[in-house]
């Protein structure tokens, strides 16, 4: 077992549970001083990889960043993501993946089986059923990662979809429930949940969450506190890894240690 | 406009809507004794592409089938997107990409804009929300391609979430209808409406797709028929794009061409 769900206590009892984000956008990288291009993507994912080791234990590349560039910047995620697993750190790629079948199946290989972009979590959308996840599922199950299912999400506009109702429960209230019960064989299922808005105004309730291994964007310069994480999750806190991105990369090269740091100590770390 | 909403009355009135996948999955490169790397997909790739031409105007690249290679598969795929639109065929990437903000923004950049992988129309998630694919509607509006959101899936768990209603409406009908509401400006925006259930089993009626473009899979290995187009969409089938890959790929690369006529004439061309 070489995954998240395996480690995550082990990492939040020493570094703490912050995670830090890897989002070469044009803002950030402009900022930077560094070209918009692979390279310049490849460089801030390596100074992020170095100023993670010894303050954090998990990093998230936002894919879509890399995406932009085509295989070229998907060359330069393979470096960043090989290069972050043999520092150490957990590697949480926020692809958003999502599909049906054997095309579900593909994307559980691309992302958690050996290979070029092996990672220790993945996250995933379940708009084509949950069940529908399973292949990737399957694939945690043998890998140890954790795939982190999009339950309730930290954008304002997430309420068009996801303040549906289904079976008398909120959409993310189900979603939490399908990852309980499929967690009863396996661990690996995760959810992310925001921290721009209170549980209740996302449908959910601590019980919801307890015991499943959360992502929570929305901290730092999307508008939530880490010193607010106990408020925020309750009882559901002590499994919640808090993302912080922008609040951090655009201290820029010089601040992103010092960033860091700072929001270690919000977590009173 | 260069995109895929412009052209596709053209596309269907001279050689017909049905669109093609391209799915290199493992046991399609198998059947066809290829390599199972991105080599071989790039292979299948070539061989689709040279079979579609002169016999559909649409191929659908599954992207997760490229992505399972890395940033290897992402150099195939961008070969065999750019060989098929240089081909004169419109290409739907079917990626499935959904997320918010910037983040979108850089989805859309990555299968939109000038650049390796841009493509006619791309294939989107709204589980966190319509407006959150805004930055790709926004891109599209530019560009003249189409994006298709996630509305009723063609797989037998997508209702488990499907199944849910907002505001009295079931959740596919809430997303054609915010389509419509989008599509008053730009008309960039089409659904996905799979075709192995009936419109009212998914919660939807023809009145909810009128006007919109539809991207349809489901039609051969996985059950529907393409003689039933007419009686699945309704009044809204004239703007229907069915989309078959298994049933085509599996006749392997001698069988290939004949596969796809077999189809053509199942629609009558």
């Amino acid at each position: 077992m070489s995954g998240l769900g395996a480690r995550f206590a082990d990492i939040r009892d020493t570094v703490g549970p912050l995670c830090v984000g890897i989002d070469p956008s044009t803002d950030i990288l402009t900022r930077w001083g560094l070209p918009d291009s692979a390279a310049g993507a490849l460089e801030l994912g390596r100074a992020v990889v170095t100023a993670a080791q010894n303050r954090v234990g998990i990093v998230k590349p936002q894919v879509a960043f890399f995406e932009r560039f085509g295989a070229a910047g998907f060359m330069a995620l393979e470096s960043v993501i090989q290069e972050a697993r043999g520092a150490g750190l957990a590697v949480i790629a926020d692809a958003k993946r999502g599909d049906i079948g054997s095309t579900m199946a593909a994307y559980a290989t691309a992302w958690l089986a050996k290979g070029p972009l092996e990672s220790d979590a993945l996250t995933a959308s379940p708009y084509q059923g949950f069940e529908a996840l399973e292949p990737a599922f399957d694939a945690a199950d043998v890998s140890g990662a954790t795939i982190f299912v999009l339950c309730a999400t930290s954008n304002p506009d997430a309420a068009a979809i996801q303040s549906a109702s289904i079976a008398g429960e909120s959409l993310p209230a189900a979603v939490a429930a399908m990852a309980r019960a499929r967690n009863h064989r396996g661990n690996t299922v995760g959810l992310v949940v925001g921290a721009t808005r209170s549980l209740a105004d996302s449908g959910l309730t601590e019980r919801d969450l307890e015991g499943t291994l959360v992502l929570a964007p929305g901290f730092g310069a999307q508008g939530a506190q880490l010193t607010d994480l106990d408020v925020l999750y309750g009882s559901a806190a002590s499994s919640v890894i808090p993302s912080v991105s922008r609040s951090v990369l655009g201290a820029g090269t010089a601040g992103l240690a010092a960033a860091i740091d700072d929001h270690r100590r919000e977590l009173g770390l």
